[in-house]
């Protein structure tokens, strides 16, 4: 359906053609300073029209909020908000309606719904995602405020253009899972992970913070351009200073709602969160993450395969996954395929669309990001402060009970 | 939390040492037959101590139905299972238990819930998913008698050995992007998907269903072994006859909701549908997927790179993905690592446990689909069956309406 | 939350004195035809200056849909509409503002969220009520060319002027438990709830439908206008045609989705089913609705007693409830009380507002029973076409299996 | 459907005539010091067998806690439990079985699943509020060591035999609606809510704190048990020391909630939460609850006609609500009804059962209070904790935000 989330929870709407497409985003903690500015930033770094590796159509998106906050505040009540679409009417009937798009929706929507949408892709245009990003911002912002999270995603493929081995993520990485190699997590990407902003992300037209790679791939995308096509690509993505303890167990697990976040972003085939497909290769004696006392007296992993999640949970170490983006199915050139009733025939080009969407995934990926962190911080605490409101525990063996529990948290939460 | 699903839902209880773990499956449809070996065959294949490449413990695991069905006939209301632990004592404290294992949940566990069972895995122990393999076992004998649906999982790799190219899943196989060069989806392989039964992958102690393959992966899950060690790998799925239609735009998207199932279950690291990552490094020009007109009548698509879905909903294609299962945290060598209270030190090798889970892996894939699957279907049909009683549309342009709409089909769903 | 629905699923969002409320309506069938006017209908029904019983505010409450039709047609995508506050500032502080109004919303929305709205109700506002009515109307369009369910509401009580004994709901009318007196369930009131018309409601200003009652109730409501005073008063709600089989066990029954969507009305305080209290004072043998098979072929009830339910299940016979709602706390004369510290004093005289909500209420009333049914509908054809595919149940007993179950059924929801 | 709650969930299973009936309790605060007892207490007092007035049959009910505890404290997972069916085979089929009970479920359950359980109740049968009694004596035992919360209910009425005026709930008074009259809220029944307890209400046979009325009570259910019917009545509860802010807006309020809870019992037909139905009829000049400064320092109301509830959130006044429960439709007299096939006939006399089934609804009904608050809880813990990490407001007028909130609380819940 169209909601998202359990205590944050995103509720979407809105296809290509209508009115306006926009959300209503209910369970936003009160107290929260937000200005429509707020939502803008992200929603424009989304936006078509940014450069000329994207579509050239400019697209204003500019944000109305219609409620939850007052002087700037949010209120705790659901913050509506909507972005007119500029083309509101159904776009005139052409023989290329006949055809469903390969690769496309058109065909499994009218398997689903038995209608669908006149023009382009309906409700599945990524035009759909601008009340996620929306959405995203504002899960961000509080998580900044109140834990000082960050999360940058950024692009780490285009086709088969790549990040240099060493700051790579680990699947872009060939593995050797002979016992006898020495087979290690790259500092350099650790180091990058840590590191990494948004800045440096925006620096380059492709969003790919290594501006070597990133040349590159502005290279692969133009080639793709140049030729009618189309290019996919991996996005990315670090979460940091997220506190240890945020993942339900069994079946809403930390990295199993990422994937779902992440798989629900159209033209998405793939994720894997740390070590990912690579980790299937390495030996557990090199995979295991040993635990250390950090110099700030916190527990931490001397390596990260894991991705900053162990059991669905996280770590407090960085989170990180990659997310794979198919080669966009609307391509300029023509394509021999069959009308909805079968005919065979030659669904003729059409108009010009982004050869490569990765750069503009980036903000989505972020947002959807920021919703499972911002919901699985909610929930825990819930039982956190649930759990601090009960007598301290003295009938258990010490190894059953955390040790650093302050008895003064015990007090906390009530009235 | 522990419940799955939305009209098909399962609840899941048990830790590693406790009376017994269970379920609860609601939503089941009356009216399908049901007795406890339809659900033990599943367990069956799960439970340790099936070959010499797995851990030797043997636990019976034997199913007890409790409730939903009356002369081997579900009624439609909850059925409730259970399966005795075996060791259901927690087990005497030892100078182990001060170190939380590396890559293991048993210090996020404490930093959630700030105390945890004492022994073994807890919940995190993979005996939690006994009760998903049962609800998956119900989920499929309705889909099988109802759609014909037939779901599948084979071990696809182990470490590093692969099924030979041709054989193998689109991202074991290298990519080229070069647009003069062919780049296509091997035939083979969807020959595979289209072939391949339980038979056959039971046939080999590893589960991959490719004779001289298994031999290899065999070879290298008894080197781990011997070195003490583990090894990883992955599991690809192939979900045939699901009907078009399946699947929620746009946050549970069929794609989404299989990537969070898989991504539930415990070592996962990892899951790609379709093209997968391989899908991004491939030109649209030849990653669409082309309709055709089958020869029994229905559209079809000339290849396969979607994997079943597009736009989030099932194209009545196989559906096939893969899932990455990390080596095994638990390793029978000593470890350097720090106790909980951030003491350096070495955790001494404990018992015997699996060098590999892949195998075992399989029917919990089997049973993580087959509930994604049945939730949507249910869904599904509750939309189809409420437009199916309104009147023809009559109104709107032949391209938004499903021309094969059957009239007679709005009059079935009335009492 | 605000969310309510679990496929047919409406999400509101707006105060009293933001840029707009609207609602985000989830799950509605494809192919349904719906136009503005449609929701603008109830709208207009619930909206204030509809006579000189009500508030004096003309708020014009016209509804703007924003997606999920084309050409008049539902999608079976999200249906985004809102409704433009007409005043959109905050209003200017005042003393009044120092003080929590007694029986508002006021005090504990501070307590909850540590910030409300400064104006008027905030989120508590019966303006919101705007997005449940609009997707009521739209609930409503779709069960009444499915299934011709008709839904009408109406006032059965303002104070104590209530309906004469013969057409009031049971449990306005006196019972007598002694065994040997006569108890019946009066067949005046049974042939009300069969023949009440939205057009006999709204021919009186007070929406009771029997005149002479509405003259009383008239009098009383301005009697209490002219003490500055206000006055509370039921809601009786008819749903006709609903098919057998609706309402889930055990957590959902009917009566008991009925009952929450009823008491999230603002000011509700009481809802009852069919007898209600007074069912509880009629012995068994009175109150059991034995069978009979109609002249249709239907089985039906002699008496509804249980209201249309039975186990939390429709029974196909008329579903009827009546609510409660309290005497409005806004009111017109100044009142002792103290301010959010503590310091007494006395609460000044605000504008005029309704001395009576009831009349208002009916539509609103309407709309959330159409959202259970709705919703209920859903999930019961899901389970519905589930079972129909499954093949004839031939090894239970008669007694356990629907005798009347039509083998054709069986082929129906197959594509 | 079978589950109960948003973040402490829910789950049942079981029939009358299947191995057991039990459930699951999701999302249980860590720490709590739990064992069997804790629920027995409470399911003993639920059982069938405790005086003459109930039926004869001596079911055990003893409960079995499957997992989510070790050493007596809960771990924060899931909470497996069950109870064994004493009598586990279906009964022999009889001609009594050709009818659908009058006001029973049977007949409604096969039209909604085609299919039933042959004997009993089924899933209707009050055995399945073995599962919610367990659940909420964990709630409870949990909102008591953390808030203090205490949850009593009683019984308010047997038929027409009722509680002495000024001891009984608002709806069981008269009340006058003419201006010139006073009309108080009873203060002999305030305290009386204050200071009942559940020892109190045990000391009599009918659960009626009341001896006097526990007397005509006991008469009237032997005249019922005499003539071989039966009879109804109403639960009176209330729910001391719930903190202020407990209640989701809009569509979750508390009340509704409460509402949802209620109606889900078996055999309920009414709730009404303060003034109720009563509420309707008094002025809102006298209905409203003004605010006063409380000597410990809390702002408290002078009334409490509110019910402890405003704007569907907890005001931390006394909960008090009153629950209506049909006579119950099993009688030991013969029935003039029709069968399955709609063949008239007379259902026979069966065996002996409740005449009066109030006196054993009491702890259910405390139960699904406590689920309920319990609930709320959580979810007002998690938007409590996530401001309390916001920094502090300053630029919002004194009237919008709490005066009272100390800046030591944004600290508490960072790590």
């Amino acid at each position: 359906m169209s909601t998202f989330g359990t205590l944050f929870r995103v509720t979407t709407y809105g296809e290509s053609h209508c009115a306006s497409v926009g959300a209503i985003i209910d369970g936003c903690p009160p107290g929260l300073p937000l200005v429509a500015q707020d939502v803008q930033t992200q929603l424009s770094r989304r936006r078509p029209g940014q450069s000329n590796l994207t579509t050239p159509r400019d697209e204003k998106d500019l944000v109305q909020l219609q409620s939850g906050t007052e002087h700037g505040i949010t209120l705790g009540t659901p913050i509506g908000l909507l972005v007119r679409n500029e083309d509101q009417r159904p776009k005139d009937y052409s023989e290329t309606d006949l055809y469903p798009r390969p690769s496309h929706a058109d065909w499994t929507y009218l398997e689903k719904y038995g209608v669908k949408a006149s023009s382009g892709g309906g409700r599945s245009s990524a035009r759909e995602t601008i009340g996620r990003v929306a959405a995203g911002a504002i899960a961000e912002k509080y998580l900044k405020l109140a834990y000082g999270v960050e999360i940058v995603a950024f692009v780490s493929s285009v086709g088969k253009v790549q990040l240099p081995s060493a700051v790579s993520p680990p699947s872009q990485v060939s593995a050797d899972d002979d016992d006898t190699v020495e087979d290690a997590l790259s500092p350099e990407f650790v180091e990058l992970l840590k590191t990494v902003t948004r800045e440096k992300v925006d620096a380059q037209p492709t969003r790919c913070p290594h501006a070597e790679t990133s040349e590159r791939m502005t290279q692969r995308i133009i080639r793709a351009k140049d030729a009618l096509d189309s290019i996919g690509g991996t996005v990315t993505c670090v979460i940091r200073n997220v506190p240890s303890g945020i993942g339900e167990p069994v079946f809403d697990k930390l990295e199993a709602k990422l994937a779902h976040a992440m798989l629900s972003i159209p033209a998405t085939k793939a994720f894997e969160i740390g070590s990912g497909f690579r980790g299937t290769q390495i030996p557990g004696s090199k995979h295991n993450d040993a635990f250390e006392l950090r110099p700030d007296g916190h527990m931490g992993t001397r390596t990260n395969w894991s991705g900053g999640v162990q059991g669905g949970i996280s770590n407090a170490e960085d989170i990180y996954f990659r997310v794979g983006f198919k080669s966009p199915a609307t391509i300029s050139q023509a394509q021999a395929t069959a009308q909805y009733d079968g005919t065979p025939g030659t669904l003729a080009a059409r108009g010009r669309h982004d050869p490569c969407v990765v750069p503009r995934a980036v903000p989505i990926v972020e947002a959807m990001a920021a919703l499972v962190i911002m919901d699985q911080v909610l929930i825990q605490n819930a039982r956190k402060t649930a759990a601090s409101l009960l007598p301290a525990i003295t009938t258990l063996p010490p190894t059953m009970v955390k040790m650093t529990k302050a008895p003064e948290e015990a007090k906390e939460a009530k009235q």
